[in-house]
């Protein structure tokens, strides 16, 4: 048994979810006659109350298009100084949209709205030009960090008056949805894009989505095709976000539940510095300063026990759809032996 | 009985090549651990004899993915005037890689050694520099014409002395080959880089690859993450990429077989113009002045017959996998009906 | 006495221009406190009817800020084969707009609106945006043809039915308009933007000018400063576009007639094939096939007679300010004894 | 008499500057034919030890051009989080090269060895490459402040152990030579590229220089066309920069001292909270939390002396050429009467 909590990304499509794919009724999606597809989209920006939504082949491409449609070449984008926009696409901001990012120092991947009103640049010709606040929730590198909703209503308020772009990468929106009770509406409101995942928590195998309203999205097929995102019968994959969407919602708790007490147990651990608050289904955590951090996920793989670090001294175990309660109980044996 | 001629992009994966997908032994692509991911790749590469294969979402990408490994912001490309890159990808070359376009005037989208080197651009700092020829083959907009091997022989000869990279679109290199007698390896030793795709004519749902040698391809994976090509279980339709490379090449005789027999049709019908040379699986044709070229295409779809049409007076049929012989008979008496 | 007649850039001011521009008023630009290049900016808007106008170290320069100020990445500018942009401007409209262009095969680099009308791009997704047309006149590469003002006004109808902007690239306006006795206001009311140069016809050091209305210049200040167009004490240079303007215009005649006068003795010439129509001061032939162009070229530089070759078989004389009454008159004699 | 320390671009020539101008022979730089640009080119290679020199209108222009030179698209420059090709460039780094910026938090605009091995990014394809480390040398925000040489020969330590670029914006590096008895040719021996301004302390009306040896120089040309930073008769502007380097360079002690005279005054000051050490020319300094700091700028305005504010409730004086004793022993009783 290999327990793998190196990423929510890794599951793979329940024998359910597998039928639902195989009984997707396709089209050819750049003629946008792929009925599955359609009908995903369809359903997602009703969710988000938002009159567009367009399937991705991932999120970093979901994130690049709202960073096109949001900014010109040379503007600048508000972030987190952890946001995946800045650190984990590869420059993508840069390549793709030719802007530049100015990193918030926040707090575990969220900042204020005061906060905002300082970075946005004066309005001489020799700054780059603000025009986008992006965040993540949660938040990744922040370990899954769930912001509070009145913050993000002040931002919006900084917004809009400033005359910025509000966009949310909801890589793990769902997990923030199911902690905090909150809702796809509430959210939609707030912000102007959104890009949401079908592959982390919700288990599928392939593919992202971005609501908008039909002004900010006009070129958003456009963008998709120039980056080379417009696939065939996307059908299959389509499939498996709606399956998803119906069953694999209300048991992100139980993933939440299992990264608590992970977290609880490595508490107690004498070699761990310290563990993150834990919200949602991120660990993060830190061993002490002499233990060889290398060695200790070596030491963990060689007990097909499987994490990730994220450098800066810092490790992650993520909870996920196929981490099962076998495997949970062995984890939780494991590290207590430790 | 729907007859769908308008692309051989439109067809949907038969029984088998569904089971094929479902049976994938699938991983993370983004941690490169999907098996049936890399194995495609290695097949293909050894296919063309070059050291690495990479898995894209799209054709498009592949190609934008291209330009970018030859190119430098800037630079020139020469291609034909009906070339795909220039013609149907949003704009993306100038987009992705800021690089333009040296339009050849071609014969049905093929030109000559000596049009290339007329085309290269003098050394002096005012010019854009010439980086890169590009060709397609079969040529799309050029009515699936199969350029001569020799031809490109001598194109290379002339990249080769002038340091200039060679990128084969591929998109439907498969019908070339099967038409010709031609060879994958032939392909690979004289391109620097070669796009192929999985969708058109070999049926599979979504996919491309993108080959070279592993000095070119250093940054492929970087810019497709750059791109948001990065998909997480692709397995599933790289799975269908194995089914088709073993089950549906040597059928694409039938799809040009097919065409051939509707174009000797066509040429036969009183308000056709004129029909374009046929070697592959693509019939373009012109009606005669005097008939509405809209109004045309609407009556077969009344009849339900899908055509489209190529701008500047040009009409195509593509035959493919899903177009079958009760289909072609159909067409045929339709055709002669008219 | 050296006869160079490869451009109308390579003059130098005369002592009475050197004396205006040690004496001009300057101060820093970057904070907009050079006092010349206000009132130069300032008088060449007004001229055009205006409300803005930019003053930058090349032409080059100015036609780039067109170009982003009226473009978004990926979009498509409608120009003739022969445009400056396309072809002497280093590939610099894909490098900093990331725009391609739609080459028309016009007739000495003019065009028809019918043609505008063909080159726009249909509005489906995986085309590029058209949302240009640029027009040079003179024509440099069409031998200084000028376009017919009416056919301006046609195009000026397809822009304005296709929401296209409308720039015109102005090098050497000045010799259209003393040509033709046409007005600066006139090209003003149809134009979007203008680029003006102060260095060829009217014989400044450095320096052109962009003129457009408030809501399209909004951003040129920035992008000329992302340029690195933004000079300090630059009143210098303004100072001599002021005097040109006031000194140098009407004498341009000169330069046509005595271009005229070239091209009534070449045309006479038996190893001269043929002469393009000249209507300003740009005289293009070619020589016969048994001549060697480059020798040609050769033979004249040892005479102290210096022309350029344009590609293609074509040679070019370029009559200017410190082209004298003498160099003509000798020319005219060396022309004839060949 | 008007006091202004806004800063020391807004030196007008003198004189004999002037003079030098007039007399200066010149000729089409686009043909690069102009004898003082090219002769002023000459002198700042050799001065560095390096095999070019680039004459710009700009330094930006100089500094935009460098990052091209170093960079790909995509790729990531590690600086300071003060640097001016972050902060003043109006996003030109975005803008022109696609490249991102990993910024230092440095001691007044300077880092360590060590921080630059820490920003460098790691290898996987989902980051940003790291490719280029850039230090403004003396640091403008950091208030004049020059660096330790010994940590510059560290920090190039890392870029060879790194394969990273090593550029020096030199806006102000006249100052630092000065400042501590350094030579040009140490930086040339450490630096890949180094921009130079003639405007500045040397009081030329416009111009800076990039210099470099000839591999990685081979765009240089082109990339400043491509800006349209090419000019044409140049050579009055670069006839000024062989006037200051002769005649200007040993007089900037005085600006030091003076500029020294002035931050001693202010630390007396009693509604002043700090000033930073100052090193060269720059003095900054903050004002107590209870002074307007826009009103205390208005009122030494009101007094005709002109200060400008950095933001971030910092202020700033530059002494130049152009502030003279008379304007200093004025300032001193100004400020100790406040």
């Amino acid at each position: 048994m290999i327990i793998d909590l190196r990423s929510d990304t890794i599951t793979k499509p329940s024998e359910n979810m597998l039928e639902a794919m195989m009984q997707a009724k396709v089209g050819d999606d750049v003629f946008r006659e792929d009925e599955t597809v359609n009908q995903l989209e369809k359903k997602i920006a009703k969710m988000f109350g938002k009159d567009q939504a367009l399937f991705f082949p991932s999120g970093t491409m979901a994130n690049q298009t709202a960073l096109k449609l949001h900014t010109n070449t040379g503007d600048q984008v508000i972030c987190d100084k952890y946001a995946h926009i800045y650190n984990y696409e590869s420059g993508g901001a840069s390549f793709n949209s030719g802007v530049s990012c100015k990193l918030i120092d926040g707090d575990r991947g969220m900042f204020t709205a005061k906060q905002v009103e300082e970075a946005i640049n004066p309005e001489a010709y020799y700054y780059s030009k603000t025009s986008l606040v992006e965040i993540e929730n949660t938040t990744n590198k922040g370990g899954g960090a769930c912001w509070d909703f009145d913050e993000i209503l002040k931002i919006k308020g900084v917004c809009n008056e400033n005359n910025l772009g509000f966009h949310l990468d909801g890589a793990r929106l769902w997990n923030t949805l199911v902690s905090k009770n909150e809702t796809t509406e509430q959210y939609g409101e707030v912000f102007d894009t959104i890009s949401i995942c079908l592959s982390k928590g919700l288990g599928c195998p392939v593919g992202s989505v971005l609501v908008g309203d039909s002004k900010i999205m006009e070129d958003a097929l456009r963008i998709r095709k120039i980056f080379g995102g417009n696939m065939r019968q996307a059908g299959y994959l389509a499939a498996a976000g709606l399956y998803a969407l119906d069953n694999n919602m209300d048991r992100l708790k139980e993933d939440h539940i299992k990264a608590n007490e992970i977290g609880e147990v490595m508490e107690r651990l004498s070699f761990i510095k310290s563990v993150e608050p834990i919200e949602t289904n991120i660990v993060i955590f830190e061993v002490n300063n002499d233990v060889d951090e290398k060695l200790f996920v070596e030491q963990l793989a060689n007990k097909d026990i499987h994490i990730i670090s994220m450098g800066g001294g810092k490790l992650r175990m993520v909870t996920h759809l196929d981490y099962t309660n076998v495997m949970h109980e062995k984890l939780i044996k494991e590290l207590k032996s430790l």
